[in-house]
């Protein structure tokens, strides 16, 4: 493997793609191609339940309380090693197309002097990454800079020449009697986008990833291509807008228990978002428009694999084929993510591996919990390196999936499980809360393979069973019946906690037994009565004891 | 107050001060005298058991696991605000004399480009302090400088030229026939050290002190001023080192209990200096040495406040005087430190404030759990300060201990807590044990009004009932007649994991509803149907909803 090419989409869900769900309602015929050429990780889960957290643990490979940016526009520390710091030293470059959600770490920067205007600065705030071209999306598109991004320029360079054809154009939709729906409202999404296809956010960042790919040549690179779609504004083109019929969309997963129940969620539900994706009728139209997004990123995804085998770059490249998050859509009577359900922290996850040794995996998918971090060390371990210790290789909390590409040294036991972090302070609902300090409203969940049991700090826990009850539906968080499970999986969130990587400046030599003998060795043995007790030990070659 | 002295000692116990331990068989004027003009915090506990881990918490305000520098020379991450950041945008810069045993974080320096020469660079690796005289004493006495510390340097100018005067005068002891007894010997304990006494280490750390306050004059300041005395070599010059006989020692808070009970205690105890400290003959000797050097500091401490006096500063100056961790010294069969019994992590911590508003407390003994990550916010406070949000101020963990000054709201209930860490994976113990991930080498203790529990990654937990066995005797870590006391002290262990402040970048407004308001109002509602239904939350004034 030479070559890795590292494809995010926003907010897609683990169940809207066809190789992983039979019963969907259109075709992603790319996608799926990538799922037979390689592996697919069908129980895949995400750190952070949203953008910013859950893209910081991809990028670092540790877990959200590891890293801490627990919420979108919360810097990683200006020291945190990135994918980019682990791959640069075997000589592989990473270069960012499209969205991060990073930012600076302004004390960091303040206190060290540091040119925020400086090569340092904007590497460090992009995560590690070389930019070719950043785009947040949405996530840029209220800012002060709304309207000035590099694909607002491309629009006005193609005749859209307006001061924010970001909105105007590419997320607004055309009502029958030709006036514009605001991306900002959900009602858009029953109308075609009034930008085309062609000219669309995820044509163009594939179009980006296509030249970049051109100019390489022959050059080992590491691409971090990562669009902002299929995430809201739920706007998309023709013909991808009127290609699922609302009669065919699936039935949000849902159950009247749910309502005043956990009161967490509950506090989810009171989100206007939730309310309004909790009726049908507005659902539907939105979920076309979330589907035909999909539909839309599958066929462009198409064009870049096909120019991938045009340049002969199919063979030495590792594909990664993966989304930040799911969206509720109605699930739980909930809208967005933020939350622990399958349908926020599950996401595809597919892995292409082009060396022979992968062969016997390909079209195979994986059916234990695997982890996000995980992404990390697999791409280090391809390009046939180690994580370097210097860089705090050692404090990366996932695990290489090489063995599930290979088919050797599959994980078992303790390591099948996944944990997700979210912390709900940051959304709305936390006004219907009691005011409270931060950390109260942090849950987390560990999901095994066959349950999720979610720790709360404010409220009681949840449990489900994904055997019985796979869209979990059913909270066994105070059923009596299950209190050992419980227990038990409390016990694993505690071993989890206590074996965080919290203090990433450890060298990690300082922790082999050869290390200490060496400090032993350099000649400063303490606890020594006199010198012919010292010289005793010398003569036993052992200072230790 | 203007003015901030702060005064740490090193491996100084909590009992081996006069106005601590009546029965202590030499005096203590010099600290006594403060005692008498301030408060002293009878059950100041540090968070670190080992100097680094220790002083990394004293200069952040956070735990160890927060910080993540867990032993010596494992660096603080370069982005860590410290005490000097704190007290900068207040007008006080920090200054240090003598030992900090930080060390400059590589990975974060190589990552920014940082010249590791430059003045940022040292700033950092000296914990944001502005380097007066920095001098580590035996934690650079093996290093590849050893010999060219300014230490060596003062030795040389006053007529000891040779290579390592630290060695060969300072912590060396002569022997009734001339010959030099090393100070990396515990037989060195025996003889007076070479040195005499107002060349000492001790001494010429006070004199720099005196030429510092002479300097500043009038200007504000806080200085660190970090004695490497009275940790090993436990060597002192005379008078000090007949000061104290033999017989008067105290004897060795230990059980015949203690042998062969909890796993971790057994490795303590077989380490070399735990097996020669629990020989009472030969810790006799190292005792006295150990108890003449608290005399030595004592006396000069007395020049400092002196000097304090004649230069008017004393009216308008805080002194803090504590140290980083104290000295098992035989007790429990071990030696050094490193573990979780009173004799190691409490310390003394004495805090005079100069201020009217303090003057009803002067000369009284606090008997609560106190930490010495208090110890940043008290300085903050005093200066008429809050912490400063952009420097991660919100993110300080101790709390400040002016309302002990003051009289005025002191803590309750739950409040009332220490935790400190340790990971005995660093000592000579490590290789006793089997081949071990490193995390589950670590315990940390809670100690509260009544009981300390100790709680073991690796090992079952320990429980001492500090009011019926004062000198932590008898482990009910396994007695069945106590499982609620370690039930409700592991909830307590399990709300301050929870509640660790490691995602120090996140801007403190983030977490406040009018924060969560500013973002609505800003313009980014989302969840909206349509355009009516935001105009109609608008007219509501409330977009959250």
């Amino acid at each position: 493997v030479r070559n890795l090419l590292f494809v995010m989409a926003d907010q897609l869900r683990w169940d809207a793609i066809g190789c992983a769900n039979g019963d969907l309602p259109f075709a992603t015929p790319n996608i799926d191609d990538l799922a037979a050429r390689g592996v697919r990780f069908d129980r895949a889960y995400t750190q952070g339940a949203t953008c910013g957290s859950s893209r910081m643990s991809f990028y670092t490979g540790r877990y959200v309380t590891s890293h801490g940016a627990r919420y979108n526009e919360i810097p990683l520390n200006l020291t945190e090693a990135t994918l980019a710091d682990h791959l640069r030293p075997l000589g592989v470059e990473s270069y960012l197309i499209g969205k991060t959600h990073s930012v600076l770490d302004p004390f960091g920067a303040a206190a060290l002097g540091l040119d925020p205007t400086g090569a340092t600065a904007q590497i460090r705030a992009d995560a590690g990454f070389k930019r070719v071209v950043r785009y947040d999306g949405v996530a840029a598109a209220n800012s002060p800079d709304s309207g000035q991004t590099a694909y607002d320029d491309f629009l006005r360079s193609n005749g859209y020449d307006i001061a924010n054809p970001w909105h105007d154009i590419a997320n607004s939709g055309r009502r029958n009697d030709g006036s514009s729906a605001s991306g900002w409202t959900m009602e858009s999404g029953l109308w075609p986008a009034i930008v085309p296809d062609e000219l669309s956010e995820t044509a163009w960042t594939t179009d980006l990833a296509i030249d970049f790919m051109r100019d390489k040549g022959a050059a080992p690179w590491c691409l971090h291509l990562s669009y902002i779609k299929p995430h809201w504004p739920y706007v998309v083109s023709e013909p991808y807008h009127q290609l699922v019929d609302q009669s065919d969309l699936p039935v949000a997963k849902r159950s009247a228990h749910e309502v005043g129940g956990h009161p967490a969620m509950t506090a989810f539900q009171a989100m206007r978002i939730s309310r309004n994706f909790s009726d049908d009728a507005k659902r539907a139209g939105v979920h076309c428009a979330y589907f035909g997004l999909i539909a839309q990123l599958d066929h462009h995804l198409g064009r870049l694999w096909g120019e991938l085998e045009r340049l002969g770059r199919s063979n030495d490249t590792m594909i990664v084929f993966t989304s930040d998050h799911g969206d509720y859509m109605g699930d739980h009577w909930m809208g967005e993510k933020d939350y622990l359900h399958d349908s926020a922290i599950r996401v595809p996850l597919i892995v292409v591996d082009p060396s022979a040794g992968a062969d016997s995996t390909r079209g195979s998918a994986v059916n234990v919990p695997t982890e996000c971090i995980d992404v990390l060390p697999t791409f280090v371990e391809a390009v046939g390196g180690e994580p370097d210790a210097s860089l705090g290789g050692g404090w990366i909390e996932g695990q290489s999936l090489v063995p599930f590409l290979t088919g050797v040294g599959k994980r078992t036991g303790s390591d099948q499980v996944a944990v997700s972090e979210t912390d709900y302070g940051f959304r709305e609902m936390r006004d219907a809360l009691p005011e409270l300090e931060a950390p109260l409203l942090r849950a987390r969940s560990i999901t095994t393979e066959r349950w999720k049991y979610i720790e709360h700090d404010l409220f009681g826990p949840q449990l489900f069973d994904l055997d019985n009850d796979p869209d979990e539906l059913i909270d066994l968080g105070q059923h009596s019946g299950y209190a050992a499970v419980r227990s038990d999986l409390t016990d694993g969130l505690h071993q989890w906690r206590n074996s965080l990587k919290l203090d990433p400046r450890t060298p990690a030599h300082r922790f082999a037994r050869p290390g200490l003998g060496a400090v032993a060795a350099r000649g400063f043995p303490i606890g020594f009565w006199d010198e012919a007790e010292i010289q005793t030990a010398k003569d036993a070659r052992d200072l230790l004891r």
